[in-house]
């Protein structure tokens, strides 16, 4: 099963997508947009078009120009307000039109459920391949949380269209005023819209982007889904592959969770089930997870990935999907190197998001709670 | 003195300025942006580049490209944040880059204080010139207000730019989603933006425009500022050159105004003075005057011009400037005719403001205010 891990795609069919939007909920840590409905559009725009080729990052040319595409908004409006069809190629028309150029090629601008799906549809629907990378190697909620701008590169400008057919076109001074007019322009236009930002040539999208994530995600799934192993293999698989951790399982007793500001936010209590009743652990999220703790111990916190699954079958469950009384195991993942610089917990650390811990990587945390006490 | 209305400009140099400027606030009914900042930054435009050549609308080619640009948002807001002297120059630049095209003119989109002001400075910047009318023949609060939108024609590509040097392009699907967009961007812009909209050819601006809205806010602004005239005089020439009606003089008792989605709004009460102290007029507001009640009658409402003016100088008093004490004289005017057709009642009547009352001309309102009872 390992070996799948190393395995690249070099082109996306229809019966990759399953795979691909439960790993990419994996990683996506809840948030990165509905699972269900980016597979439904991917599917439909691959038999419609054909199948999408995959190209690393080390194929682009200097000069290529590169799209990211997904969705902004609350993940609880996008279950209820699907995209309509021609959102995805509406947004190309308008980025190409605002730029003067021809995109090459297709990106995720993270890897979560929607996000990394809606790129594979458009890239299907334009004729174009998409890129085995992402700028986040996860999910985050904000716009400018992404490797491009740890890097110094900015949001150039952006498109965002509606399902009612309106287009925005934003050249922002910075990645925070990118993400602040987005927000409030997605929020007006219903809650969600279809967006373009990050493009950038192949040289610079060689440089920033994390490579290798969309077949990562489709690695994942493909254990979730193995017919091989039993259901209680498929989280210690997981973790083992990917050198996580499962922190606790429980079940759901609290659920708080309300769209406010355009971004799903919440807690979620969960208690230990049998002999460790009196255990609990407390997940805070805002699209995505971001905060575990387990009384009053840190267990793991943003940038580090969090991802709650289901207890019994091992999928993934998003932010929104999340229920009272589900029984659900949390794990976490050390996230990619760059968000533990000091560029990369100014911009998605605990601190940004106003919790008052500092970054504890989650190997130490982990490590921390099995040490014996002295 | 009534010589003055017919009087056309045909350029525009600094000593025009305070004129147009008061005029317009009379024709702003209370707003269209704050007139001494647009002052100022005209009158230093002008002495920057030079005078600016005034064009009827019956000049235009047919393929000429006009611009409306103006300012959006509250006027409590921009009176402290003053717009930066290069928004203009960007946002000019942003829609012809997003046009394909070079622009041949500028307009006042609407006649207002600052809004007549500001297309003036943008002229004068871009060395063309400005066109003798507007697209309410008033001020209105939404951008959808527009004699364009009576006619059918939407707002086309529009530019947004604030003083931080963020640009935003939209493509609304229609004039009330432009709206929409452009109320929260500039919100979130810090409250106010640089805006053009309504973009349309010379043969589209001559069929919608209102001509010689600008030459008359000049007329009008001559006859407030005139030493010929006594201060009392002052007032009834301006009604009586332009048919309108003094409805009410007295102080202001009560003052609720604070600025709420975007928008600048209230109610003042007034109260009659000396031998009048029993009667009342409510003056309700949202960026402009919008109704006008002596007690439980309607004395004016929109989409007829309701305009306050200060009783002892005549000179017109904006929704933010109005003060608590203030002795103040109420006048109204008929609006262009084009509001009073179903389309222009839809658009701007009492009804779209959430006022449970049918329009009635100002004319006969005060036919039947002075009446004899039965």
């Amino acid at each position: 099963v390992t070996e799948a891990l190393t395995k690249g795609l070099t082109e996306i069919v229809e019966s990759h997508i399953d795979a691909i939007a439960i790993g990419a909920t994996v990683l996506g840590t809840g948030g990165g947009g509905d699972p269900l409905v980016g597979s439904l559009i991917a599917k439909r725009k691959i038999r419609e078009h054909g199948p999408v080729q995959v190209v690393g990052t080390e194929e682009l040319s200097d000069d290529d120009v590169i799209a990211p595409i997904g969705m902004i908004g609350a993940p609880s409006v996008s279950l209820e307000k699907i995209s309509a069809a021609n959102e995805l190629d509406q947004a190309m028309g308008l980025i190409e039109d605002a730029l003067g150029k021809q995109l090459s090629a297709i990106m995720p601008i993270e890897i979560g459920g929607g996000n990394s799906l809606l790129p594979i549809a458009a890239a299907a629907s334009k004729g174009v391949p998409i890129v085995d990378a992402d700028a986040m190697g996860r999910a985050f909620p904000e716009a400018q949380m992404v490797t491009f701008h740890l890097e110094g590169y900015g949001p150039g400008t952006t498109a965002l269209v509606d399902v009612q057919g309106n287009g925005v076109i934003t050249r922002p001074t910075s990645g925070a005023w990118s993400e602040r007019l987005a927000r409030v322009t997605s929020f007006e236009m219903g809650g969600s819209a279809t967006m373009i930002d990050y493009v950038h040539s192949g040289a610079v999208v060689r440089k920033c982007a994390i490579p290798g994530t969309l077949s990562l995600a489709h690695s994942i799934g493909e254990i979730l889904l193995s017919p091989e192993l039993r259901d209680e293999q498929r989280l210690s698989t997981i973790t083992d592959t990917l050198g996580g951790f499962q922190l606790f399982t429980g079940k759901v007793t609290e659920l708080d969770r309300s769209v406010r500001g355009g971004f799903t936010r919440g807690l979620a209590q969960l208690t230990g089930i049998s002999d460790d009743k009196d255990s609990q652990m407390s997940l805070y999220f805002q699209n995505e997870m971001l905060l575990a703790t387990r009384g009053d111990q840190l267990a793991a916190v943003t940038p580090d990935l969090i991802a709650v699954l289901d207890t019994a079958t091992g999928q993934p469950i998003t932010t929104e999907a999340l229920r009272y009384g589900a029984r659900v195991s949390v794990v976490a993942f050390p996230c990619n190197p760059r968000w533990r610089t000091q560029a990369g917990l100014e911009t998605a650390g605990p601190k940004y998001f106003g919790y008052d811990v500092d970054f504890v990587p989650v190997e130490q945390l982990v490590s921390d709670t099995n040490a014996p006490s002295a």
